[in-house]
């Protein structure tokens, strides 16, 4: 266990004195300190007092604060999207249109508090997108991929390259456009109703019979 | 000259010591500050010596860091998007692509700036709505009523609701799921693109065919 956390922090010194639970303890820690006051106001002060880990500690584990972040992002690539498989991509894209408004507030939430921080720094900027963005961009990948297979749309859509970034685009824009926080609920709706009338048709399909009526009623 | 710069700040003490030019010079500073280091680390202190203005001054007509950088923000709405009037939807909304891309950096710097801080902060929050979002989204249903009224998209189409969504969420998602900083030249041809063989078929309209042998060659 400890080989495993040393490798997943990117450290090599000794921490002996850190189990995974407390080690996981802490890096949600940080992520939901990083959601309530974003990336300048988190200091190593007020994630020791959080943790009631001691500050000499946090500094011998993780180096810094940019490494400490680093390591708590890469620690929750999650599995969130694993387990879609609808048999359909029209069923596919809204249960992944449902689950991406579900996270919606927590993750929307982290990358505002990183927005301006990872354009300074390369290693938050790499640990963020391997936390939120490569598990979305991969899940729609194999969607796509699935349905190339079973020959619902062409190798090759020239629609294909912009699915991923059209779900995640609209979702997390839309709380900006319409000046509110994210909300699961509406935003399911508002994104299966995207999917059904933007995404499909762009890629050649028609919205299932059932979507429709229920997007009509 | 006056009334109006009182009017735009929202604050009615008389300034009569700031030209109509020197507070454009100050709000530019502003945003600029904004861009270079984010929110959190614009002081007063910073502002006054990037201007060199008295920092009384400063609190003595905006009254708060947040007051001033929200009178920055409504002072730059823009005239950004006027005057794109191409004869056809195709041809405008490639040219909203380009505007909004050769903006992108700038723009997206001051999203990414101001991020968390317009969770905490309703006036701020409006402020970007009004200098940023409203400028899109009114220049986007303006093409789009045009449409309407050449009847090359019906009346009321469900996927009309979402194009303002997907350009700017496409546009601004984009450097997040590529992992750089946005890129005016290749990110006006992604956006073009995108247009052709999603926004325009989810419309049920045809790329242009200039532009489809663009695409392909």
């Amino acid at each position: 266990m400890t080989s495993q956390s040393e490798e997943r922090s990117g450290l090599s010194s000794p921490r002996s004195k850190i189990t995974p639970e407390r080690e996981h303890e802490l890096y949600e820690a940080v992520l939901d300190l990083l959601r309530e006051g974003g990336y300048e106001a988190l200091t190593m002060e007020g994630v020791a007092a959080r943790t009631r880990c001691g500050k000499s500690t946090l500094y011998r584990q993780w180096g810094s604060k940019p490494q400490l972040v680093a390591a708590a992002l890469r620690a929750q690539r999650c599995v969130r999207f694993s387990g879609i498989d609808t048999g359909s991509l029209a069923g596919d894209l809204r249960e992944a249109a449902r689950a991406g408004a579900e996270r919606g507030d927590r993750d929307s939430l982290l990358v505002q508090a990183l927005a301006h921080a990872v354009l300074q720094d390369e290693d938050l900027r790499q640990a963020l997108r391997e936390a939120l963005i490569h598990p979305e961009i991969s899940m729609v990948d194999s969607m796509l991929d699935r349905a190339e297979e079973r020959g619902e749309i062409s190798a090759g859509h020239p629609a294909r390259e912009f699915v991923a970034a059209q779900i995640f685009g609209v979702l997390r824009v839309r709380p900006v456009l319409e000046g509110r926080r994210p909300h699961p609920a509406e935003d399911t709706a508002y994104l299966q109703r995207f999917v059904d009338v933007c995404i499909l048709p762009a890629l050649g399909l028609e919205a299932p019979a059932e979507a429709a009526a229920a997007g009509g009623s």
